[in-house]
């Protein structure tokens, strides 16, 4: 049975690493160009994450919060049951992440200095601006071979690999550390306390017809489903999945 | 052998429609949704069309257009030579396209009126802001089958179809107006007299690795290659084919 996964974060942190985790999922789709327009997402994608890049220091906030997994994680340390080999691994890679951050240049800086992609960035934000007329640079790039472009994409993706590393690693604990259990709202609705967490994760079935609007904060959020059609009823109960990570 | 064609508006009015059919050309290859991210070009080119519709009275201006071209052509009727069957047909299409756009609803006024194409228009402009959790109800609709996206988008795109006809039927004559000729630049440069033309169209072999800055006006237009490599050389002598239309 088919499920669509939510994600809604609980915090302005989280937020952005999610913003940030989903741009870096379209640039790396798009580096692939296995279709004529995805260019176009690529750069969006890039000059999204620089910006949001230039509103916060990331490279800190994110470091920190890796180093606080791993203390967290080292509480497992000789306790009976742990696999040690799997827990020695995962804190090497948390150390590793961290050090590859830390050591990082500022992040992104050598695609803001980018003369080429400095003049798409410019373009891009007029309406249709990024046409042959706009952009004869970039149009001349559309037309190098595939493999040359592939490159060019890959190059500008591994200007963030270390931010792209640890963000992947840092998401993926925090997504671990929730399990799924059922849940039921009633007349649409639902809440709960939240206990610290940064993240809420649901699995619902696309057949109820409805998508979840989540508020909330560190301690306590709500769940309002809403009809997708218009006018739509909502059915008195509405059983889904929910993680609280 | 490849070439790379270039074209390059005289005025502000030819300008905007190649920005036009630049993001109509997008939005009709996403609307396929070969590919999982075309979603997005599909938007962003439809939130940038509206944009640029509600900037300016296109719908009086291309109709005023087609009209001058049916004068135009009206010329060689009982003109020997000239096929009198082709030219009726073609008579025949500008008038009903200009007919067709005239009656249209305001361009675009029910798409303007969409309640959810809205949702997402207000999130697009946030860097990455189109999470999940921004646009629940978009990411409800990713999930919905393919056929149903499908008939969606084309839903939206026939909304502007009246436009799309007419501006591409404009175009397609205006394109045919001027015939390619070799031209050699001297330096990386070219200029010449353009007499009242729209539009320059450039064929380069991308071999010689520049590309055209174009800058000119009703009567007179510059042509400078610049090379796409920083530091790169501008071979004295470049060939190219130009079309002043």
């Amino acid at each position: 049975m088919q499920v669509n996964r939510y994600e809604h974060p609980l915090n302005e942190k989280v937020r952005i690493y999610l913003r940030l985790e989903y741009l870096i999922r379209q640039m790396s789709h798009a580096a692939k160009l296995t279709d004529q327009w995805q260019y176009q997402v690529f750069f969006r994608a890039l000059f999204d994450l620089l910006e949001i890049l230039d509103q916060i220091q990331l490279k800190a906030e994110l470091a920190k919060d890796l180093d606080k997994q791993r203390e967290k994680l080292k509480q497992w340390l000789n306790i009976e049951g742990v696999d040690q080999n799997a827990l020695l691994e995962l804190l090497d890679s948390l150390e590793s992440a961290q050090h590859q951050l830390l050591s990082a240049n500022r992040l992104g800086q050598e695609l803001r200095e980018d003369r080429f992609l400095g003049g798409i960035k410019q373009r891009l934000s007029i309406p249709g601006g990024s046409c042959c007329f706009d952009l004869p640079a970039l149009h001349h790039w559309q037309h190098l071979p595939l493999a040359h472009k592939q490159n060019d994409m890959q190059n500008w993706l591994n200007q963030i690999q270390e931010l792209s590393h640890a963000l992947g690693l840092w998401l993926k604990l925090i997504r671990e550390s929730g399990q799924f259990s059922p849940q039921v709202a009633r007349s649409g609705f639902y809440q709960h306390e939240a206990e610290d967490a940064c993240l809420l994760r649901l699995d619902i079935c696309p057949s109820h017809g409805v998508y979840p609007m989540i508020s909330g904060h560190r301690s306590r959020f709500a769940i309002r489903f809403l009809p997708f059609e218009e006018g739509a009823c909502i059915a008195e109960c509405i059983e889904f999945k929910l993680a609280i990570c």
